[in-house]
């Protein structure tokens, strides 16, 4: 019998209890032995849940506890979520969480410390929720370089965002609802501004390149400047706009950023909608692929982590190997990569387009329904740097700009 | 340093041979050790590749080295490649495929050879080309139930059902067309008749079971009876035809089918087009997923092989335990799966709509734009075998049927 302990009985971690105990029959079958939770660590009591017999107050319990192979930690933020994991390693238990915040910053020494003690830290849950992807990069994408990863890593403004698209309605308005159907936190700043995505493909990043991506390195812009109008541009040039967080090889660098891009139709991340998530991952061997699902949610979280569970279940006693050094990765500078832009002017078209054509050069002109008194174009590809160069040099009044993902 | 031998410099053979000469270093940084090919089996030489030098025409050599660890398998037919890979396991040799043929036929017994010879059987390659899906299912998804598998699995009838649906274009033009392209053989008959798609989701079937369904024993219909008037009526309705094979689970029994079937535009299916290939999964806690790719072509196959042979080196003498016994699966009775039909009638519908209504209960009636002397209803939910009771009651003359997936 492997016998566990769950950190935190909050959503995920509850979720984790009812995949162990309405999935217990196969997850042993499949593990060929019993795998049950020996503790449940929380402030709170619990007295009309059974899990109330396995509450305990003090993580000590756990940590000194050698029956215990696998501790799960779902308590979220870095404090005292990071002691905990750590002192667990250490006593020589695997370890595995669905907390991004965590592995962002301190992965790297985790899997250190992991190997060291010849046990596992897994933190699928991490990303992409319920979508299996940080294993299939370590165990099936093994014969490919891998060149590109974008992502639509949030439910919530990817709820906003299809609603904006198929609805017409603006920011505001979407914001509201989707805070009143659950969807958005009261504060919704960790979604709209990007920054839960950031953390996601800054542990992609590391991943794929094997080094520390600092979230804090990666370029972030959110989804609070995405108008109706912008919406009604991307519509007349048969696109959309996501809020993608990328991550590309381009010569011997990498670039990585969070952005509203606009995407066409053609794009496999183009139909994603509402809450769920995907992950685009362009491989040198095996072209594109992409892992579509619910990227958050008490169960398909849970599933992950009780994933991450089973698989260490399966390997105590011996390292994984993930790869993730504490070398820092200096990122490709932004203004370095090259792209597309559409860039919105106030103003009218016919007026100004021998100065658009002065400053930008080649450039596609694109009018949008019932928009008048401004127009939008998309610039030929272009250094991120030389746009701005651009942009400041151009008389007229820009409106707003949106990068273009092909 | 792991030495491995390639049986057969075909079209997969020689992509493997590229994906691990291209990715050498990466690969071997991963595995932590050189991974080298010592043998390519071939019947013939290849004066101009420098492949020649490792090309033997006598499989003898390659069984008899106790140097080579993993052995490639990638011939395709049944034989000599089952006794090729038989004798390889039981000379202590891993072994990975691409051949679907050969999995579905013999899988169970060969993943029981590799077990007591604590080596390794894989065979990602065999379903879904590039796409991982076995090791997902086994590694990751353990926390599920997995209640249904629903999937494009092959590419030709996909690019088809693509071009008609977009086209317009009837079958007989499309498939010329696959065929000047290169994306249909001369002989289409295992893309079009659905066998290609059945023994994938044969191998799936057992793989999520744990038990050997035979491919003979799954209902597969192609898709040589879909017209250019079908996906009229597709539009119609919002929806699209696709080739689908698919599995689920219904109550304690499973249920399997290869069929051309109406999909509606949310399901995640719906868009994927051309010669993608896309696995759809519904866990009872991870609720939907999706995997998706390139179903095949040289180098995404490749690199799925190449995937297995990686997973094998880290894992030599050690196995993977794969479950998948011998013990025959009886599937439910197609007859007793329940599901909405779409049917074409010939007549007029006016005149019709009584009869119809007498025999088939509540329908919907379709009208397709351009059609005369036909009409089109979907019916409610009821067992296939009701259906073709009241399909052989019905008086009028029935032009074809069209199953519906939820």
């Amino acid at each position: 019998m492997v016998k566990i302990a769950v950190l935190g009985y909050g959503t995920v971690g509850s979720g984790v209890v009812e995949v162990l105990r309405t999935n217990q029959k196969v997850i042993d079958e499949r593990l060929g032995e019993e795998l049950r939770i020996k503790y449940v660590l929380d402030l709170r009591d619990f007295p009309d849940d059974p899990v109330q017999e396995l509450i305990t107050h003090d993580f000590e319990d756990i940590v000194n506890d050698d029956e215990v192979k696998i501790v799960v930690e779902v308590m979220g933020g870095i404090e005292p979520a990071y002691t905990f994991v750590k002192r667990s390693l250490e006593a020589g238990k695997s370890v595995a969480t669905s907390n991004k915040a965590l592995v962002a910053k301190h992965g790297a020494e985790l899997l250190r410390t992991a190997k060291e003690k010849n046990v596992n830290f897994l933190f699928e849950a991490s990303v992409g929720g319920g979508i299996p992807i940080l294993r299939p990069l370590h165990s099936s994408l093994t014969g490919d370089v891998i060149e590109e990863i974008t992502g639509i890593l949030n439910g919530t403004t990817n709820y906003m965002m299809t609603k904006m698209f198929y609805e017409g309605a603006d920011y505001d308005e979407v914001l509201e609802e989707a805070q009143d159907n659950g969807f958005a936190e009261r504060n919704p700043e960790a979604d709209v501004e990007g920054y839960d995505a950031c953390r996601k493909i800054a542990i992609l990043s590391s991943i794929i390149s094997g080094k520390q991506v600092d979230f804090e390195d990666i370029y972030c812009e959110g989804i609070t400047k995405i108008t109706a109008e912008d919406m009604k541009y991307a519509k007349a040039m048969g696109m959309t706009i996501k809020l993608l967080a990328t991550c590309k090889r381009d010569g011997g660098k990498l670039n990585a950023m969070v952005a509203p891009c606009l995407l066409r139709a053609e794009h496999p991340l183009f139909s994603v909608n509402g809450v769920f998530n995907s992950i685009f991952v362009h491989g040198n061997m095996l072209g594109d692929a992409m892992f579509y699902g619910s990227g958050a949610g008490k169960l398909p979280t849970a599933s992950a982590v009780v994933g991450d569970i089973v698989e260490e279940a399966r390997n105590l006693d011996r390292n994984l190997g993930v790869m993730w050094s504490s070398e820092k990765l200096t990122l490709e500078d932004r203004r370095d990569v090259e792209r597309r832009f559409f860039v919105r002017v106030k103003g009218d078209r016919e007026e100004l387009q021998e100065q658009v054509a002065a400053v930008f050069g080649m450039v596609q002109f694109v009018q949008a329904e019932g928009l008048s008194g401004e127009f939008g174009f998309v610039t030929e590809e272009m250094p991120e740097g030389s746009y701005e160069e651009k942009a400041e040099r151009f008389g007229g009044q820009i409106l707003g700009m949106i990068r273009v993902e092909e």
